[in-house]
């Protein structure tokens, strides 16, 4: 067997769903060939016949495969850092809306931005991903709210791929909010939302999945729907940002439409998670908005975990409700916030999280013809990297085995 | 005037205390020589006669006083990731303890340990606070609890500023928990902080100041009033842990004795905060440890702002309740979770963390006369420095003028 690199002497979390936990090799090695894994195998158990171009002895370090970012909007132009600071000095959400703050000044500097201007404001956000193993990203539009600038959001996102090694996922959300020249015509803008925009962005390609936001404050179930079966006729898998706030059922209607994700889930109650596990929907929770935001209801992890329901863990990277860009420290956050254990967060950034994109069969895990993408950590267990808050021991990063 | 450098085309957040606010000056420079400060002002207003050997353009980024985290414990050996996992996987605080866990495993690694390994495994931590733009970091003993382990661990916290471009202050933590060989005989050990270990601490000038642990769990007022008044008959100044699990009026205990500061705070009442006001005690908040352990009752911050309690936040880097290692995420939990606004946070890394460490002659504000520690920022706002999570900006670290 011919190998361009062997990695050996680690410990590798392969994250295998067939094994036990966490898939664990106490003393393994991982071989990669063509940007595949060809080989994973305890040492002592390798093939005889190797031919090895490369070998990179690890020093008994850990290896996971490379983290998987399952829910970020991290393309945005503008921050709301003032806005953040005018909050803390008591301003209401009222004074700070009437100031052309909230998510309408993000669409605002969106829209003004040209792809190029997106892209270099994004590339910071994505570079600390990057330098924490994260090889995979899944990034939303969103604030765009418009043909145009939705396209531009997705335009800018595709090219981040090319100009970092990493992958990206993306997701298009148009139905996030409703744009202020729509002057509070909601059903129009759904109209807009599957009539004109799905269709011009499906025929481009540039999304992986369709998102939308089912709250109170956004899209209600019925106009989700509509939504929702407009991107199923396009063949495109959809996802949901659901019941943050209050229930309305969005975790059920996620599932009952076959999604991939419902999202949030603050508000889930037992029923949504019932419907979810029999579906097959994984649940993203998202403790940087829970922490953000200062909520005080936690998703039903319990009954997530009664009814088998899986579970990925995401940054949410936003400039409103979550500006993280630390995938292990939503890890943290999860752990101390949620009650999640460090299996459940380690593999909610790995193997669940490929599921939530819909690449299960190329990423999430060390397997045998999966891309060889892997994190290479110093630590000497791998709690270590849900425990510590604010700390990076990535030793390195390998995406599709370099 | 001969420079040595000027930083110049800067945004100056001086923090000078006879200026309002964050002390800002939009366009300015930053002279040193020989390490120390020799002009700062307005570009338009440097002194005509400048000879400047070396000249960095800063590109109108923003330049803060380095950053001062004056509240850890950094130096340790062993971690606690494996209890934090046992813990989620729902084992009891008393399943811990009896498994060695807590306090006590830390406290058996550390003595374990020579100082060199506790140099090594301590390196990782505060190189990331440097990496952060920290130039002063105070560091407790205190997982020692005998006088050579004591005196083992401040050792190697004062190596550690050989070792890097950063300043140590130590404080002397003998009264953090009682050892397990004292068999519950909290007044002997109490003697032998005071007549064995402090002696022998302040004799090899190991200590800046003495701190203790106030609480049921750990020490009683009368047990740390021994403690303090040995440590003012030896000219030490002292600190307290105090009020952070209940109210055994920890805050009014340290105004009463002319303590620096007292920290934690989640359980001081009015009549602390209007003590504390009145001695001149700085109030360190540590939100990585309420984070940590999920507690509810925040520190009387209202309190503070009404009798003019001044505050500092730190990150309390410890391995049970804070394995915290960011500065700047201390900061986002502070506002977060306490609501601090973006002023005091920063205030609190820098003017007033200088003023726990009895440093405010030297370090904490950008004027003439003081070290010449900055940190330079790519950051279009100073908010940006506490909104982000999990990010870190910093430009450029300069320490003693390099």
């Amino acid at each position: 067997m011919q190998l361009d690199t062997l990695w050996t002497n680690a410990r590798i979390a392969t994250m295998a769903p067939a094994s036990p936990g966490l898939g664990i090799i106490e003393r393994g090695a991982i071989g990669a060939r063509d940007g595949r894994i060809a080989v994973v195998a305890p040492v002592d158990a390798l093939p005889s016949d190797l031919r090895i171009d490369r070998e990179v002895d690890c020093g008994g370090r850990w290896i996971t495969p490379g983290l998987i970012d399952c829910h970020t909007h991290l393309v945005y132009a503008g921050d709301r850092a003032g806005e953040f600071e005018l909050r803390l000095e008591g301003a209401s959400y009222e004074e700070i809306a009437s100031r052309g703050g909230g998510i309408s000044a993000t669409v605002a500097r969106t829209r003004e931005a040209s792809e190029e201007e997106l892209v270099a404001e994004s590339l910071p956000r994505l570079d600390t991903l990057i330098g924490e193993g994260v090889t995979t990203v899944e990034i939303k539009s969103g604030y765009g709210l418009s043909k145009d600038s939705e396209i531009k959001m997705l335009r800018a996102a595709r090219s981040l791929a090319h100009l970092r090694q990493v992958d990206v996922v993306t997701s298009f959300l148009g139905a996030h909010a409703l744009p202020p020249e729509m002057d509070g015509d909601i059903d129009a803008y759904v109209d807009v939302v599957c009539d004109v925009m799905l269709p011009a962005i499906a025929g481009e390609g540039l999304a992986d999945a369709v998102d939308a936001f089912c709250e109170g404050i956004a899209f209600s179930p019925a106009e989700v729907t509509r939504v929702f079966n407009a991107a199923r006729s396009l063949g495109l898998p959809i996802r949901l940002h659901a019941d943050q706030l209050s229930n309305l059922h969005g975790a059920r209607l996620a599932a009952d439409l076959g999604a991939l994700s419902a999202d949030h889930l603050e508000f889930t109650d037992e029923d949504g998670a019932r419907a979810m596990a029999a579906a097959g929907t994984i649940a993203v929770v998202l403790p940087g908005a829970f922490y953000t935001l200062r909520q005080d209801r936690m998703p039903p992890i319990a009954a997530f975990r009664t009814h088998g329901v899986s579970m990925a863990v995401a940054t949410d990277c936003n400039p409103g409700s979550s500006p993280l860009t630390s995938l292990l420290l939503a890890m943290n956050m999860a752990a101390t916030l949620f009650r999640l254990t460090v299996e459940e967060c380690l593999i909610g950034v790995t193997r669940n999280a490929a599921r939530v994109l819909g690449r299960a069969d190329s990423i999430g895990t060390i397997e045998t013809g999966k891309q060889c993408d892997l994190a290479i950590w110093d630590v000497d267990r791998l709690a270590e990297l849900v425990y510590r808050i604010g700390f990076n021991p990535l030793h390195q990063r390998v995406r599709r085995g370099n």
